[in-house]
């Protein structure tokens, strides 16, 4: 990789944008790319699925804890995440960057190729951007997929009777986060899952293709956002903790934590798997853990109660 | 309006949101909107023109000087301006919003406002967004559209012999703006003219139709915006300053602040109106003024000089 000095404010604008520009991949998708008022993306079936996020530094991230690149992966996944939590597939990403002038223009290019990496893995490429200044790195990046003519899969399709599963991690960020929290450095799986999640963006299509009826990206907690789909749908959503694999390492971490892996696994947000719900007689592929069912009623229960621990992450 | 108190903090981040989605129009282009992991948004000739733009409290707006739906005003019409300037229509709005917990949730809700009556007037709607918490109030909009079958007009298609037209004002935005900084809050036109934009969108479409060749927004300034255009192009753009229409009341406003209405024309940004370059055959509608032509070489000339003015608006 090549090493630029300076600040975003010694270099300007309009040099940071070309150093950027001439890092990023591109694919078939982007029909015009950066460099005009507005890109072109293709829209093959006539629809486009489109999200926007905002990450805020010292809110979503603080540079202590995850390098450039990592802050980059980390905001693209969670759009690229919204985008396959439909069944749809990501095309490009739109990324909105608000930084200090003072800030060294070398972590803004390797913020660019954390999300042009993570765009790359989920098939997508940045198409565009705009770089202003302002006190706090802001990142907002918009996502943009095609259903390739498939209807989109809502929170709001669950029935009585469907299974509830999960594709992806479930925890294992909020478990680094502990661990960051507390000053440590290890386990590295943990760390690195949450400086990176890896999202199972393939299994959103797959979802939709084996008849999902609702689904949901994890990225409050899996509670949290189960309970959206539930009043969504106007469903209740049983939960069993027998069915969660917890590995031995994470089980570990948590106790030497003085943590609940439980607690990690249903309230932790930002590993983004995906959460959906299936009519009862599906063939899930090895990627989806059954862990629940659909029932009539509302709200989402574990073991058959209410669950007592933290909803997952509150913005305010 | 209905008033809301509190803070959005007390609210918080669901009820918030809710009461901005109670809020919204739509239209037959938002195929679903707020409320699921992403929204569909119709892309009828299979491709989608996208753009993101970010405005920061206190660099591109200050909330003593505009209220909160003239800042969402200036914040969709940047953006659906950049959708126009492609030569596209516009079809929806997302915005993604980060915002300290003390502030008022009337000021979010009244933001929303603003930003749902300026897309309304471009034919678009607001088709989802994200509320997340930050220091300072930071507005990051991505603005789509669609291009009816035509091609995108580019910045880099003009040729010499082309004429150079613009529609929309020029200089009143940055007229405003210097009025607002030393302290006065007329004459109301300017100071409206800041406040709101009014963007031509529908000449965009127009002058693609007409056969444009090239096409930028004019919201870094004038001379800078047609420098973009002239590199991206490989042509020269020579103004003639006699050919631009100056009101009166925006010459006087000038003098008496002692500032050059020419500089204000010529450097002034985010009045976002269209300039474009024509064949020269071409039967321009009133909308557009002819202010210039095409040549070949480099750069931006006025008056057969180099402009010695500002340059325009600088990010940093």
């Amino acid at each position: 990789m090549t090493g630029t000095t300076g600040t975003v404010g010694e270099l300007g604008e309009v040099a940071v944008i070309a150093a950027i520009t001439a890092r990023l991949g591109t694919t078939g998708a982007v029909l015009l790319g950066p460099g005009d008022d507005a890109a072109v993306i293709a829209a093959p079936d006539a629809r486009v699925v489109a999200t926007i996020d905002l990450l805020v530094e010292g809110r979503h991230f603080k540079r202590d804890w995850s390098g450039a690149a990592d802050v980059g992966v980390r905001a693209a996944a969670a759009n690229l995440a919204d985008i396959a939590a439909m069944g749809a597939v990501p095309t490009a990403l739109l990324v909105g960057l608000s930084v200090p002038a003072e800030l060294p223009a070398q972590w803004v290019l390797e913020l660019a190729d954390g999300l042009g990496e993570e765009a790359a893995r989920a098939g997508a490429a940045v198409a565009g951007g705009d770089l202003v200044r302002g006190e706090v790195v802001t990142i907002a990046v918009t996502a943009l997929g095609t259903l390739e003519g498939r209807e989109p899969v809502t929170r709001a399709g669950a029935r009585p009777g469907d299974l509830v599963a999960v594709a992806g991690r479930l925890g294992w960020a909020a478990g680094g986060l502990a661990v960051l929290s507390r000053g440590f450095r290890s386990p590295r799986a943990l760390v690195e899952a949450h400086r990176r999640p890896i999202p199972p963006y393939d299994e959103g299509p797959r979802a939709a293709v084996l008849g999902a009826t609702a689904m949901v990206d994890v990225s409050d907690g899996l509670v949290s956002d189960l309970g959206h789909l539930a009043r969504a749908s106007g469903v209740s959503v049983r939960l069993d903790s027998e069915a969660f694999h917890v590995p031995t390492e994470f089980r570990d971490t948590a106790r030497a934590l003085a943590a609940d892996p439980l607690q990690w696994l249903l309230a932790g947000g930002e590993d983004h798997a995906l959460a959906a719900t299936f009519p009862p007689d599906v063939d899930l592929p090895m990627a989806w853990s059954v862990i629940g069912r659909v029932e009539a009623g509302e709200g989402v229960l574990v073991d058959g109660a209410e669950w007592a621990g933290p909803g997952g992450w509150r913005s305010f």
